[in-house]
């Protein structure tokens, strides 16, 4: 039953199955699986195995711990990111009005008699 | 050996542990744990045991496999976010830079002499 999923070229896989799950548990498990499922599920099973060897207390649930918090900081880094985008966004928008502002003004400056700009190039004496 | 991990307030939980892993293994596998993780240890079990159930072909893999297309999505997602942050960094420079010429202008409108805008209000007459 087992042998056609855990080639014996590769002792070591079924090694971690057999000890984690037990020969017998295995092959019941893949008995009451669909024939052309089979592959699948003991690549899934020996990779259970594999990571239950590997981390005795949390198994394939310590990489699914993992994988949860590279999610959290992914999520995390996504909502900073869209805030920044946001924040761009007005700028831009305040920006643009500014310019459209400025824009009337240089477009209509011939209207306005000459004068002294309110601000800009014109400094006061520094006191010594 | 399990009694304390698998109390019989909750007889599914162990069910599943008895189906999957066999009482025996699962017994075998906290006992090789320090006592102080064999609670941590026996919850990780019970998830995967129950995981397979729900899901007989892939287990706990499965959930692992969508996991992971979940950080595929949210790293696109960046990605694509990250790109938007840029274009808008380079849209706040350009305008920056825009207005700092047209102020410019400004300024000194009082240097140069009233003359019609080039473009703006003047619009050639329509053509009947």
């Amino acid at each position: 039953m087992l042998a056609p999923y855990f080639p014996s070229i590769n002792p070591e896989r079924f090694a971690c199955v057999h000890r984690i799950f037990g020969a017998s548990n295995a092959a019941r498990m893949l008995q009451q699986i669909p024939v052309e499922q089979r592959r699948q599920a003991a690549d899934a099973i020996a990779l259970e195995a594999y990571w239950r060897v590997q981390d005795p207390v949390y198994g394939s649930v310590g990489v699914i711990s993992m994988l949860q918090r590279e999610i959290s900081v992914a999520q995390r880094e996504l909502a900073e990111t869209q805030a920044q985008v946001s924040m761009y966004t007005a700028q831009v928008q305040s920006q643009s009005n500014q310019i459209t502002q400025v824009q009337y003004l240089v477009d209509n400056a011939h209207l306005i008699p000459n004068q002294p700009p309110i601000h800009g190039l014109c400094q006061p004496p520094d006191i010594p």
